[in-house]
C-alpha cells in the first residue's frame, strides 16, 4: 500500500511510449518461462529470450508465456518488436500503477490488473501488477515476481485434469482472471476477520488502540475497494466484446466473474459502513467514559468541599465563637457534616448520577 | 447476519462450476418433495431422487419439485444433469452467498433470492436461500430447509381454494415471490416496531444501552436493505421480461411486487435517516449531560472554595491578628461569607446556570 | 405520521388483489355521492350503492363520484365490479399505504396519493389517501374521509363559474390535482414558519427545547418530502401520456403542476439544509457554553486554592514558625495573597479568559 | 433572501391562470416605458398602456418594452391580451417565486428569472425578478423595480455604439441575459471577500462572532447556488433552441454564458467547501480551548490540594504528635511541600501540559 | 490559489468578446518566438509582431508561436485579426480565470487550460493559464509567463530527437498537453508527500499544528482536484474528435493522457479520503487527551480533598473533642488517611483509570 507513484516523476518530459519502470526498485533478473498444452501433450521449457518461444504460433496448442520481471525495459522492448505490440501497451506493462483496463486490439487483448495478497508477518495486503495479453494461440503474461497462485492450475495443466487442456486460449485466459479475482475474497475475508475482533474489543469496551484500528482498517478498505472497483467495467467490456478474441462461452464465464466482483464490492461497501458505525461507537463510548470521570470528580468534589469549609469554620481561632465552648459542639458539627452528606447523597441519587 | 462468505476459500483454484457449498456447516439428509397440480388433481410425493420425478414433463399439470439441502453436491449434480441445467446455475445454487439475481435461459428462469426470518429468541434475523427455477412445466426450488411460509399456499392448493390451481407454472413462480417479499414486511415492522421503542426511551432520556441498541438497529436496517434492494433490478427483470416463460398478466403481477419492493426500500431508507437523528439525538443529550454535571461542580466549588478560604485565614496561628480579638469578629465573618455566598448565586442566577 | 404499515401482517399468503384494508381502524359508514354536470346544468345525489350512479355512461356530462371510506371492501368490491377496474387497482385503493403512483389503463388513469394537512391542536401533520380515477366521462374518487379542500371548487361548479362546467373529465381530474398540490404549500409554509421561530431562538441563545423541535422539524421535512416527491415521476408521466384520456391542453396544464412540484421539493431540500445548520450551530453553542463554565471553574480554583493554601500553611501549629511572631506577619501574608490574586488576573487577562 | 412563499396560500383552490401577485406588497403605480431601435434610429417613450405601443410589429427595428411592476393584475392583463400571452405565462409573470425556467412557444419565447444584487447597508443579498419575453420583433421585460444594471447598455443604444443597434431582438436579449449573469459574479465575490476576511479572523483565533459568520454565508451561499443552478438547464436550452426565434450566432453567444454560469457554480461549490472546512477548523479550535482550560485547572488543582493536604495535617490539635515540635520540623515541611511541587511539575513536563 | 475572479467586476456591462485581461496585474513587454521544424530543418526566430510570422502559412512545417504575456489587448487583438480567431476564443484567452475547455472550429482546435507548479520557497501551489490553438500547420500558445516545462522538448525538436519532427502539429499539440498533465503529478506527489509527514506526526501524537497542516491540505487538494477534472471531459472530447485536426493515431495518444488525468482524479480522491480519516484521529486524539487531563484531576482532587476534610476535622478548635487527647489519635488519623488513600487506589484501579 505504498504510494509508489512518485517515480512518474522521471517520466515527464519523455516521449510516449518511453519505457520507464514505475515501482519499487528491483535488481533480479528477468525469467521466461512457456507451457505449451494441447488435450494431448503438455511441455514446459524455461527460455532465455521471448524469441525462443516456437510453439506460439501453433494454432493447435495454447501457449502460456510468463515474462517474470518488468523492470527490465530490454526484454520488455524486445517482446514488443516479436508480438508486435502497440507501444502504449509496452508503457503500460512496465508502469505497475496505471489503472487496471481491458482495451481490445485486433490481434491481443490487453488487461493490466493487479493481484491483492497478505503479508503475514506485517499484516500487510500486497498488490502485485499482473498484465495479461490475450492472443489467439496463447496468453503472455508480464509479472513482477512469480505468482504462487497459479500454481493449481499448473498442476492440473500438468496432470491433464479438468477442461482447461482440451480448450482454446480464450478458456485459459478466463481461468487466470477467475483465479485472481477469487483470491481478492481472502483479502476480504481477512479484513471480514479484523473487523469482528474490533467488535468485540468495542463492545467489551477496552479500546486500547481501537482508534489506530478503525483507522487502519478503514484504509484498507478503501484500498481493495479502488483495487477492485475499476475491474468492474472491464468484465463488463469483456462479457459483451464483439471482437474474435473471446468466444461466446468465454463470455458466458465473465458473466460469473462479474457477480463475483459485484459481491466483493458489496462486501467492502458494507464493511467500510460498519467501520465507521464502530467510529461513532468509538466516539461516543470516550464522550460517555468522560462523563464519568467528570461524575465522580463533581461527586467527590462537592461532597467534601462542603464539609472541608465547616471543618475550616470551626478552626478559625476568634476569641469568642460560642460553639466551640458547647459541650457536644463537636458532636453537633458531625451530624450536621453527615447530614449535608446525606443530603448531597440524595440530590445526586435524583439526577441519577450514582 | 453472521459473515459466511469466509468458506469462498475453499473455492479458489477449482475450475468454473466445481460445486462448492458456501453457507453453513449442515448434516441433514437432503429431501425432496413434489406436488403436481392442475384445476381437476393435487397429488404429493416424497421422492428419493429428483429421477424419479414423472409429471414434470406432462404440459397439463403444474410440478413443484422442492429440493430441501443444497449442501449435498450429489443430489444438486443429478439434478443438474436430469434438467440439463447450466453448470454456473448449480454453482450458484449451492452457493448461499451469492447475489440475488434473475437470469433467463431458453428452457428457464434462474432465480435464487433470500428469505428473511425473525429468530424470536435472540432477536436476530434470519436469513435463507432459495433458489428458484421456473420452467414451462413447473418450479423446482432448491433450499437450505423446509420454508414454513409457503405452507399457506400449499394448504389453499390442497383445497382447490384460489387462482392457482387454475393457472400455469409462471402464476405459481409469481405467487412464491409475492409470499417471500411480503414476508420482509414482517422483520421490516419488527424493525419499526424497535425504533419505536427506542424513541421513547430516547425522549424520557434514559439512555443507558440506547446507542448499542442504534447500532445494533443501524447494522439491521443496513443488512435488509442489502438483502432486498438486488430484488428491484430483478423484479424490474421480470417485469418486462421478453421470454417466452412469462405471460403477460404474469408480468403484470410482477408490477405488483416491485411496488411492494420499492415501498420497503422507501421505508428502509426512512427507518435509517430516523436512527442517524436518534444517534444525533442521543450524543446531543449526552452533551447536555455532561454540562449539567459540569455546572454542578462548578457552583459547588466556586462557592465553597472561597468560603473555606476565609475559614483558613481565620485558622491562622498569627500572634497579632487584630480581626481575632474583636468581639463581634466571628459573626463579621459568618456575614462576610453570607454575602459572598449571595453575591455568587446571583452571578449565577444572570449567567442562567441555576 | 405514524407508522400503520405493520397492518401488511394480515397480507401475508393471501392471493393477489385480495382486499384487506391497510390503515387506521375505522367504522364509520361509507358515504357515497355524486355531483354530474356540463355547460348547461348541475346536480348532487347521495347515493346508496355505486351501482345506482346513472349518469356515468352520459358523454355529454362530467360525473364526479365520490367513495368515501376504503374500509368497507364490499362497497370497493361492488365498485370494481361495476365499473370493470383490474382487481391490482382495487387492492391499492385499499392499501392507503402504497406508494403514490399514475398507471395508464385503456379506459382508465389511476392515480393513488396523499392530501397533507395540519392538525392545528397537535402541530402535527395529517396525510389522507385519495385514489383518483380519470375515466372518460367522469372522475372517482375513493377517500378516506370527505376533503374539505375540495368545497370551494365544488362551490365553482354549483354557481357556473369557471371553465371547469365548460370543459371535459380530465379538466376535472386536473383541478382535483392543482388542489391537492397547492395544498401541500400550506404544510411548507407551515414548517417554514416554526423554522423561522426557531432561528429567533437559536440566535437568543436560549436553546431550552431547541434540539427536540430541531429533530421534530427533520422528522416533518422528511415526511413531507416523501410524501411529495414520488409525485414529480407521476405528473411527469401525466405530462407526456400518450393515451387518449388526457388531452394535449390538459397536458400543458400539468406542466404547471409540475413546476409547483419541483419547487416545492426544492423548498423542502433547502430547509433541511438549513435545520441541518441550526443543529450545527446549536451543538456549537452547547460547546461554547461548556467552555464558559469551565473557564469559571478554573478561574475560581486557581486563585482561591493557592490562598487557601497559604492560609493553610500559617494554620499549622509547630512550636517554632518565626513568621508567626512577626509583628506585621499576618498583614505581609494578606499582602502576599493579594499578589498572588493579582498576578493570576493578570495572567487570566492575557489568556482572553476574562 | 425573505422566505415570501406564503403567499401561495391565497392562491389555493383557484382555476389555473388566475393571476394572483406573489412577493413583497408593493404600492407604486406601474410605469410602461418604451425603447425603439434600429441602426438607423432610436427613440423612447413612457407609455400609459401597453396598448400605446406602436412600433412592436414593425420587423426593422427592435423594441424593447419594460413594464415595471408586476403586482397590478390590471396592466398583466391587458398585456396579456394585447400580445396574445398564453395565462400560464400571465400566472408565472406575477409569481415571482417561480422557479426560473426557459419556455418556447410558437412566437415567444419565455424567461423568468432573478438578478441578485447587494443591499450595501445591511449587507444582505437582494433578489429581484425579471420576467423576459422575446418575440420576432422586440423584447417585453416584466420587472418588479427598474434594473440599473441595463444603464450601461440602454446609453450604449442611445449613443449608437456596439453592435446592438445593428442586430436583431435575439442579440438584445442575449444581452440582457449576459448582463443579469455577468452581475452574479458581483455578489460571488463579494461572498468571497467576505470569506477572505473570516480566514484572517479564524488564523488569529479571535473566534468571536465567527461561528455566525460562518453560518450567514453558508446561508448565503446556497441561496445563491439555488437561484444560479436552475439556469444552467435554461440556457443549456437555449444554445440548443431549434426554434426560429434564436439565430444561429445568439446561440453561439449562449455557450460563452453557458460557461460563465458553469463558472460560476463551481466558485459556489468551492465555496461551500472552504466554509465546512472553517467551521470544521473552528470546532476544533474550540475544543482546543477546553483542552487548554482544563490544563491550567488541573495544573493548579494538582499541585495546591496536595499542599494544602499537608499543611492541614499540621494544622491539627491532636495533643501528641512530635513533629510539631521538632525543631526544624516547620521548615522541613515546607522542604517537603517543596518536593511536591518539583515532583508534579516534572511529571506535567513529561506529559507536555506545560 | 488566490481568487482573483473579482476583476470579473471591470467586465459587467460591457458588449461580448470585449477583451478585458482577468488575472494578476503585470507590467512585463509581451514577447513573441517562433520556433519552425520539418524533418529536415529547424529554426527558432524571436518576433516584435505576430504577422511577422512567414512560415505559418507552410504546409510542410510545424510552426510553434508562443505568445508571452496575455496582458496586453492590442498583441491579443492584432493575433486575433492575423489569424482570425473568434472574438469569443479572444475573449477566453485573456481571462485567465475561465474553465479549462476544448472546443473545435473548423479551422482551430482552443484548448484554453492551466499548468501546476510548485513554488519551493513558499510551499504554495501556483497556477499558470496557457491557452494553445492546435491549426493545420501549428500550434499557437498564449501564454503568461515563459513555461520551463517545455524546454526539454524544445531541447529535443533543435537536437532531432524523437518523432516530434517528423510528425505533424497535432502531434506537437499532443506531446504540449501530456508534458502539462505529466507535470500534475508533480504537484500530487508534493501532496503526497506532505501526506505522509502529517502521518508520522500524527500517529506520533505531536498534534502541534496538525489541524492547520490538515486544513491547508484539504484546501490544496481541492484546488489540484478542480484544476484537472474539467480536463477529463476536455481529453475525452479530443480522443473522440471527428474533426480533421487531430488525426487517428493522435486521438490515440490522447486515450494515454485520459489515463493519466482518470489516475490523477483518483489519487485525490484517495487523498481527500485520507485527509479526513487523519482529521477524525486528530480529533479524537485531542479528545482522549481531554480525557487523561481529566483523570489526572479527578484522582488528585479525590484522593486529596477527603484527606484535607480529616485534617480539617481535627484542626477544629471545640473545647471537647475526645480523639485529640487518645495517646495515638495522631498516629490513627495517619492510619486512617492511608487507609482511605488505598481504598481510593484500588477503586479507580477497577475503574482502569490507574
Amino acid at each position: 500500500m505504498k504510494n509508489k507513484s512518485r517515480s512518474y516523476r522521471n517520466k515527464i518530459g519523455l516521449p510516449p511510449g518511453s519505457l520507464v519502470y514505475i515501482g519499487e526498485e528491483r535488481k533480479e533478473k528477468v525469467t521466461i518461462s512457456e507451457i505449451d498444452f494441447s488435450s494431448d501433450h503438455c511441455k514446459e521449457i524455461d527460455l532465455k529470450k521471448v524469441t525462443e518461444c516456437n510453439s506460439w504460433d501453433n494454432p493447435d496448442s495454447v501457449t502460456m508465456l510468463s515474462v517474470i520481471g518488468i523492470h527490465n525495459m530490454g526484454v520488455i522492448e524486445e517482446s514488443g518488436k516479436h508480438f508486435s505490440l502497440d507501444p502504449m501497451i509496452l508503457e503500460d506493462i512496465v508502469n505497475s500503477q496505471s489503472r487496471p483496463k481491458l482495451e481490445e486490439y485486433d490481434e491481443y487483448i490487453f488487461f493490466p490488473l493487479n493481484i491483492l495478497g497478505l503479508d503475514l508477518i506485517s499484516n500487510e495486503i500486497t498488490t502485485e501488477r499482473i498484465s495479461l495479453l490475450l492472443a489467439k494461440n496463447g496468453v503472455i503474461s508480464f509479472q513482477e515476481n512469480e505468482i504462487q497462485i497459479f500454481n493449481p492450475l499448473i498442476e492440473r495443466i500438468r496432470n491433464g485434469k479438468g477442461l482447461v487442456r482440451k480448450r482454446k486460449s480464450d478458456y485459459f485466459f478466463y481461468r487466470l482472471i477467475d483465479i485472481i479475482v477469487d483470491n481478492y475474497f481472502l483479502v476480504i475475508e481477512h479484513l471480514a476477520d479484523r473487523i469482528e475482533e474490533l467488535e468485540k474489543k468495542i463492545l467489551q469496551e477496552s479500546n486500547e488502540g481501537a482508534h489506530e484500528e478503525i483507522y487502519d482498517l478503514k484504509r484498507k478498505i478503501g484500498f481493495v475497494k479502488r483495487t477492485i472497483s475499476p475491474l468492474r467495467e472491464c468484465i463488463s467490456n469483456a462479457k459483451k466484446s464483439e471482437g474474435e478474441l473471446l468466444s461466446e462461452s468465454a463470455q458466458n464465464y465473465f458473466k460469473d466473474i462479474y457477480d463475483h466482483i459485484i459481491n466483493q464490492i458489496d462486501t467492502l461497501d458494507s464493511q467500510r459502513e460498519t467501520i465507521n458505525d464502530y467510529l461513532n461507537l468509538y466516539m461516543s463510548s470516550m464522550s460517555n467514559k468522560m462523563n464519568e470521570v467528570m461524575k465522580v470528580l463533581t461527586i467527590f468534589a462537592s461532597i467534601f468541599i462542603p464539609l472541608t469549609f465547616i471543618a475550616g469554620v470551626y478552626g478559625m481561632n476568634f476569641e469568642i465563637m460560642p460553639e466551640l465552648e458547647w459541650k457536644y459542639g463537636y458532636f453537633v458539627t458531625w451530624g450536621a457534616m453527615l447530614l449535608v452528606v446525606i443530603l448531597l447523597l440524595i440530590y445526586f441519587k435524583r439526577k441519577k448520577w450514582l
